[in-house]
């Protein structure tokens, strides 16, 4: 694997293997590269977890972190991305982990590049490094994939997470329904028996409604989208034994979910986090030992 | 200690033990850490030297450090400080270091978080690492504190580092007073007789008139606040013969302080700086050694 | 050599020096520092390349970077850049690299400093790192500058590439010609033959036109100025044999150079950033050994 893109593109075996080396990690494995790697971060867009996830990752393997501010780079002088990570290349860098608001952007990247891209969001299209740490949290929990209910809930078609955690589910065995207004589910069918839908899910998974998209309450008001859409806790009390929450936050409190239930027991939006290391960890640790 | 968050929480052991590890510090000691720690610096308002020297202290005691571009983060999408401060613990980082505009900002972090705190600035607040130099700075000086007569000068009411250095010298048994327009003495009694002050000063501590705030020059000018709270050259003519002049900075040349003052012989102000650095080293050491 | 400000203080034999350097890095070499030195970059302006580069070049031979945000620093307070310089010199930082729109801006800060400054772009004035990583391009090229015509072209008045590069190249025996719109031509004098310069040139050096300024395109399009002063398929062409094209970069692509031409045969652009980072190895090697 000299780059990770899409889910599209990773197979059951790598999905399994990635899976496994970051459970060792998390039960105290050491890194095994054999020599010193340069990484850049380059996030177009703002990011807290994601960001800190990669840079802590990327220093628990030993790579050393060149850092990029794209905020106050020559991006502003019009320079091409193409331009910018050719340039970033030239300086040594062994990998780069972006983030971009053009869906795809990756594509322009793959013909006179040497670095390997490791996607970290690209525009409404994927977010690859999500939707595994999405699987570890699962598999961690129910041992399986097969048959396992999971709902997604909120604006799956602005969503990345929605997108790549359905395929790679749906791949893996899991049966993934969405719930949300209609004019939220773009390229899926979304069901609204949210409340018939909690009875039978082993996960729940809540998406951020986001604000900073004009429009994002198209006919809702965060009183009433709570209400019909959110997990509130009359909600969390209908779920099954041992089902659980996720989310890949940044949270709404009190809109898509009610603030009380964001560390409840059933809650693994922190865990989720946490397993983000360790799956980063694996992911780079593969991509940078295939470089040799 | 787990957190350093105000001065009020810090004894009079803890202060001299601190200081002591500074001089070691100062003197070539090496740090002694036995395991390898992760810190991440949050401000979300804009510094120079507080970071620099974090940044610098905590490379320089072997800790690892993870960037965060506050600017440019998830709080952009509303999350809660919080939220963010969790959501970096689950990373793998230790200890976070906050600058924040909101007072007691810490106050929510303390319930459900296992990352150690230290506070860089929380709004009108406290500034314990710049107490501490601070602290640092007239030891050296003087070998004690006991009967020290200290005068602070300028806006005390919007200073962190007033409240946290009049709280500790008074504790230690300095004698701290006061000198101000009457709008910005806040909680404190100011004088107006400066001259007098100066004379019987062995400290005395400029503070930098806050122009980014509104108003803040409320009925004065830059000419009229030098000529009536300012260090102009005449008045340090006026100093006792060992009395040392200090800024936390930034500074306003010729406003606070006349310009060619900065580098006086009397002047301690870029020593401050210097032991600034030995003293987030021993800040450091110290709280993440306690966390074994 | 305390500090890199200008190609005009630098010797031939210095020149050459970090050029063997360079070649030593580029074919493997390892770096030879006896201690840990701290290094900060600020960028008072933005950068890709030459930022990207520093850092990167920082870490091989093995110096620790304290980052350093110049957007959210205490400048945005009014502190001057000595005070800002001298602050972090006191947080035991070795040597600073700046970029800041100031002309001379190190002027102010070579008396009362003890920290190395590297000048990495001042203003209009020079830009020395980027001359020296040109100077290894062509030598790399042509084993020699004595006798090399070299042809600059574009925006020579606001470019500190090409004040930087004529000088070093016209001390070392290069014949160095510009050419470009009269309004740009600064101290030098333009020719306008362009069509007869490419025939009988060893180097092109193209600039950029300098969208982010106002009246960039004084009287000029985009297509006017390319079909008048760029490096079009067919001006390529006329070349000689062994003739090569370089860009400082970031590149507007169609308008300085036909964007066909940017990895063409006989473009250089991408080997000058690499070439930029053994080169900055070696600068930065260099100081700091002088500083013992």
């Amino acid at each position: 694997m000299k780059n990770l893109l899409s889910m599209d593109e990773v197979s059951k075996e790598e999905i399994m293997l990635i899976l496994k080396r970051a459970a060792e990690f998390e039960s105290g494995a050491k890194p095994q590269l054999e020599k010193e790697y340069f990484i850049a971060n380059l996030f177009f867009e703002p990011s807290t977890r994601t960001k800190t996830s990669f840079e802590s990752a990327e220093r628990k393997i030993g790579a050393t972190v060149i850092p990029f501010d794209a905020g106050f780079s020559s991006v502003l002088k019009g320079e091409t991305l193409y331009d910018t990570v050719k340039t970033i290349q030239q300086s040594g860098i062994d990998a780069v982990v972006i983030r971009h608001k053009q869906d795809a952007y990756y594509e322009e990247l793959l013909e006179g590049l040497d670095v390997s891209i490791i996607n970290a969001g690209d525009g409404a299209g994927q977010h690859p490094s999500q939707s595994l740490l999405d699987l570890y949290t699962i598999f961690k929990e129910f041992g399986k994939f097969e048959g396992v209910n999971v709902t997604i809930a909120g604006d799956v078609s602005h969503s990345r997470v929605a997108k790549s955690d359905a395929t790679a589910l749906t791949t893996l065995g899991a049966n993934v329904n969405f719930v949300c207004p209609p004019e939220w589910q773009g390229e899926y069918e979304a069901h609204q028996d949210w409340d018939q839908l909690i009875e039978k899910s082993d996960v729940i998974m809540l998406l951020r409604v986001q604000h900073e998209r004009e429009a994002a309450y198209d006919g809702f008001t965060v009183e009433s989208y709570r209400e019909r859409y959110g997990l509130t806790e009359e909600r969390e009390k209908m779920m099954k034994d041992k089902a659980i929450i996720m989310h890949p936050a940044p949270i709404n409190r009190g809109v898509e979910i009610d603030s009380s239930l964001v560390e409840c027991e059933r809650s693994r939006i922190f865990s989720q986090m946490r397993n983000g290391l360790f799956i980063r960890m694996a992911i780079l640790e593969h991509i940078l030992k295939g470089r040799g």
